[in-house]
């Protein structure tokens, strides 16, 4: 499909990228209609075609940024505990390397948005409820092979999971002299480890 | 102190207080220097005179902030068991009103720019320096009168509540729909109820 303008997949990308690399290194101010054109090289117009406004840009790069962790999470072997692969799939979030912390800057530029901008609230609630789900479903299955520690709500350990995660790539991001990423991981495995089995010693 | 521009601690007082409610209740995007000053009833002069960029905004809006929780953290009373008195004093950060809600907005419009900028990264650490010092001096003083439920160590269960409140913080405000205040409450409770005694039953 081409539009009058050069709207195709392969521009959508460049625009997604271009938005992707902007707000990851100079932040979400940054990401005007011009820069991301120009950081795409692509018109002003072609930019506009996907995204009218710059919390339309934050909206298609934060769901890029999701489907990209989902897949990467979704390829982990499925061997071992249950909690093994919750545990190598929540690592996939944290910004433990230049790609992740490049990706979680523009999800922490759009969870701030989210918190003024009722849209992108509703389009939050559908990230981490998705991510919750998950979690959730795989605790009930560590719950069935008997792989846990304790008696526990597998509903509210998912969300205090997925909350854990989030304040720790907050961390991460935003301290990372006080939260370097050995101590993120061992909280989250501590974390992890009094509900199932994860595989390794805590 | 009075300058050309009108600059005196009550004009201060205006100018943060402008850029508090501009940043809770539209966003950082909307703070602009000419916005603030229209807010405040002062001139964009005097604006300039606190604050040069939206950086400076922000942090000054975000030092108030802190100032005002653990102002309001040292005021509770210092009765019942030590995790009772922690228990207080975080929810005094969770936005489980909309006072609270419209602080906590302002510090993660902070923390996704301190996520871009080293310099309010360098503040972010400050902050986030002193609560886990004083979670953990607390979490001593727990240990050392036998108000504990396990053995832990005081620094890294610290560093864990901190990034526990940080994404609750996170959820409450992006998805108030999937974190309900209780279940933040209930979640935080179990949290820290593992480490110490917090007066409740969990």
């Amino acid at each position: 499909m081409e539009t009058k303008d050069g709207a195709t997949p392969a521009v959508k990308q460049r625009v997604i990228d271009a938005v992707l690399a902007i707000t990851a290194s100079r932040g979400l101010d940054q990401a005007t209609m011009r820069e991301v054109a120009k950081e795409a090289g692509v018109s002003v117009g072609s930019v506009q075609y996907y995204c009218r406004t710059r919390d339309d840009m934050l909206v298609i790069a934060c769901r890029h940024v999701m489907d990209r962790i989902v897949a990467r999470g979704e390829a982990l072997p499925r061997t071992g505990p249950v909690g093994s692969v919750v545990r190598a799939y929540a690592q996939e979030f944290l910004p433990l390397d230049e790609v992740r912390a490049d990706e979680q800057r523009v999800y922490l530029a759009f969870v701030a948005r989210a918190a003024v901008v009722p849209d992108l609230a509703r389009l939050q609630h559908e990230f981490t409820a998705r991510l919750r789900a998950a979690c959730a479903e795989a605790f009930r299955l560590a719950q069935e092979r008997g792989e846990t520690h304790t008696a526990f709500d597998a509903d509210v350990a998912a969300s205090a999971t997925v909350a854990m995660l989030d304040g720790l790539l907050v961390h991460l991001l935003s301290d990372p002299e006080g939260m370097p990423g050995p101590l993120a991981i061992a909280i989250l495995d501590e974390h992890l480890a009094r509900f199932v089995d994860i595989g390794i010693p805590v």
